[in-house]
């Protein structure tokens, strides 16, 4: 077997496979879901109907898209011994171990038994991951035992009442919601492909996606709203940011939020989310820390050309809306989830499996030692 | 950015990156791991020395390997969370969906908090492998809460005490041992791809290991041992056996076992666990099973010339061992997760996040229609 040199590390600008879900970047910015600019979904769709989209290739009429909402409504609440097990995981580990877990455990009580359950599975798991969050994080945080069950109808609302005990306001319903559109899909990044792998060996549905949370666990994949939150509270006022943003530059420190590996002159999804933010900003009642985020986008567009990518102004808006820093990465995985399983799908029905080559840098062949010559 | 357009699906032949780990097949056949052949380790070696080998980089002299046995001997326990975890999977789950949900789950307990950590989190998870399978499988099979200790200074010894109880033979023992060996490392295989993809990420090592587990899973990958073993056990003779496996070709049915991605000529572990099933099945006492795995090889050869793979002799040599058919794929896990973590380390030690593109084939840009017009 001849292997193909290719130049670049990662695989950066190889095509490893077909996709018809999505386009990322193809003129330098603009993402589409299956044909369908992603400002255009968040202006004028539900999530429901971006995940209905991107499963089912077409956004679902009224009363395809009242089934669907009622079929997820009724996946939500979690067996008695995944809440035994949520119930075992301390406060302080790393929420996205608990996704990976949650989802993982699942795969034990209800297995895909075959590709004709893969719709079932993924919805179960989109309806099911809210609760997975809210049930450890209220049970290590507040030692509160959480109905997994609410009364809203759409997976933003049910989130934010799990997390919250109360129904949201529309306007943070509709914030969530966009927010889970922008997140839903983005073509083969790395724990989308990390899911189009395992699905090439024609593993189960919980392991391609608990695969997939733990690679966008990693702080080069997902975790960069967190880290921009963690950023911008550290800033007293859009002058303070500036200052301590050119000291981070001087120090070389890695500054998050900011550029991205395919667009070269924006992320689409930045515009959407800041707007938002704003909103939220104003019925907050104290602006400051829009106003740092801005002054930040600013800073880094003057000295270094880079603008906000999509987890910039998401940190912002989800503290406005009081959602625990910690809790940003899980709430990315409810979204993507869709992409993920939609793509497991998509390899399904084209398969080969996936496995690369490597060029091998190592030890010329030699013999054993015995151990007590070593 | 300009997608290079690659031959092939699956990303066959195409160099993912550099290795200094393996090569797999170079002249058509053959494996050897960091320079030694896989046959010369499995004569030669232990286990435990494969293992540091394939992580420090050079096989252990004496006093280093008694320490590392001491090392992983210390760390065989599981905490009582653990085990309660594994007693509320049912016994009908998927091994592998254990294997990869205690993995998973005791990255919650035990974080590796920084990659000065990789090595430690490698050792725990190969100390307590052994004990994650047989927990779940003595207690749901057989009510039993075992000891996770046992006083065996090996893997193979300890894997095969806590499955039964007893300590076992030094044939047995050395079976399981060659057997560990075998199955450590393969290059960029599906499962130890996804485990790279991960560790691109920068994410944590149960991240990457729950994930390669998860692809291993897969008939496609893992699981081979186990379908052969569920083939020779329909064959009552050699004869039977040459009968039924004619029909199986003649329906076109998938014959698990032989032939392999890579190798062309043959797979270098076949010899090597052929031998030893031999062996084992004189010392059973009824040598039909390996009989008739021998009818089951020459057949292949005189009708499709494909060869038996590592897993095909597997099966007869694990079933001699009394080892139950569905643990097959878990011991493989337990062997593979030295190469995986392995692999982790290497792709950290020169990092770039794994991030192909895909070619689109999708819907042309559109517009939303509003809901009630659809």
């Amino acid at each position: 077997m001849v292997d193909k040199k290719l130049s670049g590390a990662g695989l950066r600008g190889q095509s490893a496979g077909e996709t018809a879900l999505c386009t990322v970047g193809k003129s330098g910015s603009g993402l589409t879901y299956r044909g369908y600019d992603v400002s255009d979904l968040a202006d004028n769709a539900t999530f429901e109907e971006v995940a209905y989209l991107l499963f089912k290739g077409e956004l679902p009429n009224a009363t395809q898209l009242e089934d669907y909402r009622k079929n997820l409504s009724e996946k939500r609440d979690l067996p008695e011994a995944l809440k035994e097990v949520l119930k075992r995981i301390p406060a302080d580990a790393h929420p996205m171990d608990v996704m990976r877990t949650g989802c993982s455990f699942l795969g034990n009580l209800e297995p895909e038994q075959d590709f004709t359950q893969q719709q079932q599975a993924a919805d179960r798991l989109l309806a099911a991951f809210p609760a997975i969050m809210c049930y450890w994080y209220r049970f290590s945080h507040d030692n509160v035992e959480i109905e997994c069950n609410t009364d809203q109808d759409s997976i933003a609302g049910h989130f934010l009442k799990l997390l919250t005990d109360q129904a949201p306001s529309e306007l943070h319903r509709r914030v969530m919601d966009v927010s889970l559109i922008l997140y839903a899909e983005h073509e083969f990044n790395a724990s989308t492909f990390t899911a189009r792998v395992c699905a090439s060996t024609l593993s189960d549905m919980f392991s391609c996606i608990t695969g997939a949370i733990g690679s966008l666990r990693g702080p080069l994949h997902g975790g960069a709203n967190e880290a921009a939150m963690d950023m911008i509270q550290k800033f007293s006022s859009p002058e303070d940011a500036k200052l301590k943003m050119a000291e981070m530059l001087a120090n070389k420190e890695k500054i998050m939020g900011f550029g991205h590996a395919i667009y070269r002159e924006s992320d689409p999804r930045n515009v959407i989310i800041k707007r938002w933010s704003e909103k939220l900003a104003s019925e907050f009642g104290d602006t400051s820390l829009y106003d740092i985020s801005v002054a930040c986008e600013e800073f880094m567009w003057d000295t270094k050309k880079l603008f906000c990518n999509a987890d910039f102004f998401h940190a912002s808006a989800y503290h406005f809306m009081g959602i625990p820093t910690k809790l940003f990465t899980p709430i990315f995985v409810c979204s993507r989830l869709t992409g993920w399983a939609a793509h497991v799908m998509e390899q399904r029905a084209n398969n080969r499996i996936i496995r690369p080559s490597a060029d091998y840098i190592g030890e010329e062949p030699r013999k054993v030692t015995p151990i007590e010559q070593r």
